[in-house]
């Protein structure tokens, strides 16, 4: 069965992260969470980009701030995709940072960008990624975007 | 088999596109090209949309400039995993807008964004999404990533 | 007699949009308001955008924030003015991803955008459109606009 | 009938400015063509504003490029709806300038904002705007839009 | 004698043009103050514009936020130097609107831009305008820097 | 008589500063023109700076490009008003460097930031500060703001 | 021995300078700090820029706010690798005027610059500079980056 | 003796890091040039990082564009100080993304950042670093930045 790996480069990411956490929990897609940090424990990271596809994961999630290396960095050692979660730190510059850091990889080596502190989206986007080869997940995925419109329509019902 | 459905907003953006129709040609994975123009064809765009992922595709890359809007409402559409290319464009603001009109989707919609006419890396990643779950295709990755080494190497030897 | 429609992405661009809703009524204009999605009922943004001219609707104002995609396809599917409100929501970046997702429209479909929250002048501006073909509104536009003159000259005079 | 008062700031704006003629002449649409510049003729400018709708003028467009006030202090002047076009000069700054200076008007006083160089679009939008009493000129709008799908659908023919 | 006439385009920039007053007090500069509105009130911005150099006022310190188009307008009716004072307000981009629409004047029309907020500045400013051919004020400015340098001074003595 | 200190950063610099020699020439204004680099000659800029008020120059233009260090030096330095003017220069990111380095300065010392490149704009800006004491500068001034006005009268003669 | 002088433009800017001098403490390198402000005692710069080197110092950090020149006027005024700390304040338009005033130096004159109100990173670079020629302290470096890893090591140890 | 090693992430960075080279052949310091990609070279670069201070290099110059990653990683890995140089490439968002991904570096690993294409200044700052512990090449940027200054000087003297 497919796995997810959910890393960030400080434990100080987990709010802003915790919502791809949920989500996935939600798919009953199973995850593994980690704080792997680009630099200030390369090793680490080492090992886990170039270990996570042996190790049954098929979707890393990374989220990282400021000058965000984590993301491409792992996207470099691992033939997995790799969805970046640019998050807002407290010295950032409104974001800008993180999102341009995370988002320009140079041609070969992509990263699954999604919007600054989109973390729920991340974790939609490793279920639609394993429900792409996967007809149980993606019926899930039908489920969730229905719910999606409920709400909405709910919604404007009290509108007056 | 897998197959990768590829949208543009406008024949314009083929130069650009052509990147992600080639890498994906190159790793022998099906494609399928079409214009699908989110404000001048919305009908097309709703049917590619609504029907992408019933006729065997499985993961879809939609390129676009200016205000982009192709990728996120095909990611509204499909409950499969979409790739966003943000394209330059003439009038464009430096690029500005594409990217932020598809980076920036809202919660329970993701688009997988990659770098402003990033195409290339479109297509490797929608090779990787079907590589996390098709051995044989990962296995391409892996020899890919290979190769961009390899080309790294020697270009640094007749350095001097 | 004319009538705006008034739609927002979600019940949370309410507060924002409001004044839209305050100063159409001020100008004792029909409005009809709701929430439409882009991104989660599109389908019920393709019915809004294709028949709002055919239920009397002369103009709609169209809210959203982040990648704000609602604008842009109301204005492909419906030959009717839209006035585009570019909302600051919580993840924006800024304020810059609504601006440039509802302003850079590609050439063919424009969407009429007022400023950053700009909801007030999106009333006003609609109030112009309809006032363009009848006089009575138009006299309503010129006492409104001696209103703003009025209010200024009276907050100078205990300036010292 | 209804007339639209098409503006630019300078001679040099014509290049940009001509594809606003074109569409409304293509819309059998009258129009009124003249060089208004809010920093070099003030008086002319607030003639303009005065008394545009007082000669039949029922929609203005007005192009400026830079620090760009003359959308702005035409909106301050008339009742009219009030189109303006940023228009990206050789000393701006890639157009933020001529945007931000004709979008962030303050509450009270709109303009209809289209994208940078985007005077085709405020064509159609003048046009839409006569369009949304004058059942004759939706119906081409109407038509003017089947066009654009048709041009999309036909250019996807010969793709491959 | 020399005057300064001090106006903004809202009451509500007077918490941010007050350093203006404050400091042109300090020097013993003859001022004047009004509240006058580009958008507003623009018949009153014309007057302002057209006659403050026959009413003894030697220069202009504008202050205005958002698409502020007072500090240009003053500049291209009036012969004086206009200082433009950037106010960041509440619905502003970052001040960059402002800033924009006030710094990037086409040749021609100058306005002597200072920093978001800077009123202090322009206070300052206007006194070394008018020190420029009145020595008595020149050295005021004299003594005002030393004065700076004095402060700054003392406050690293009690740095450890 | 007024005379007219004129510095630039480079001699690369010349070909946007021309247009402030050439402006000020026009008004019959002495003018002296130096290099004056703040980063690779410091003590010549603070003998400018420090004496320029006594060598009869009453105006201080300071041009220079990404960070732009020379006009801010200069106002810190000398109790003249100094006019910056931003250039854009070949590494400079899109002119914000240099415009940002010019207009922020802290509270205490401005410098009278014109446009980007806007040289002109700070030759008629020096004008105009001379002219606010020297009533025959400031008759040229109206006749030059006269020749404005015509040259756009004319130019929307042959329009059409 | 080494000795590291840390000077800021203002008294304001010490609360993120100290992590400056905290984290030279940490190192036991001997530092220095001073207020010296480029616009308000610009002789007092003059004077620190041309003899800190004489003086026994070797690394110079400099940190500043809004138009930022004291990092790039003492890289020009002294021989000395000088440590560039571009601060957030409160009139700053989000900082990038002090990233950009101190970054874009031209060529010639380098100032090394670190993130926003990274003045701790000003210190460990100053570290690393003293290092690159001190055994003594890079084996510090050494450890200190070991101390890094173990604390995000211990972060992950509690994450379920 | 110091060496300096200089890394670039592609060969297409050499044009622009050539300057570094240059100069500090001009200075006759050692150096040693070297292609590194942390993206398509991981495990070079990580040998190039956690060995160069045992090799005899004292400080590195690392260039990169887009997400530019490896100034960081190298920081990340090494002890030595490490001069990032921003390079402005073909997709780049002109420029934000490598200078942000550069200078935006996390509490505790600093990257010495230089201008956008600013690598002769890289190469200065370079012998600045070995120039605060060795007398004799502090000897030569103290000559160097005489031949700035007076490079300045001449080119003033045929002015006018």
């Amino acid at each position: 069965m497919s796995k997810v790996g959910i890393i960030m480069g400080s434990k100080s990411d987990l709010p802003v992260m915790q919502e791809a956490i949920d989500i996935l929990k939600g798919f009953d897609i199973e995850i593994e969470v980690d704080i792997v940090s680009a630099h200030r424990t390369p090793e680490k990271m080492f090992d886990y980009g170039k270990n996570a596809h042996t190790r049954g994961i098929s979707v890393i999630i990374a989220g990282a701030g400021g000058a965000a290396h984590l993301p491409g960095m792992i996207a470099s050692l691992s033939p997995l995709p790799v969805i970046g979660v640019p998050v807002k730190s407290s010295n950032s510059i409104d974001g800008w940072d993180s999102v341009l850091s995370i988002l320009q990889m140079p041609g070969g080596v992509p990263v699954a960008t999604v919007a600054l502190n989109g973390a729920k989206n991340a974790g939609i986007l490793a279920a639609q990624i394993i429900g792409s080869s996967d007809k149980c997940v993606l019926d899930k995925i039908v489920i969730f975007k229905e719910g999606l419109k409920r709400k909405v329509i709910e919604s404007s019902k009290d509108l007056i």
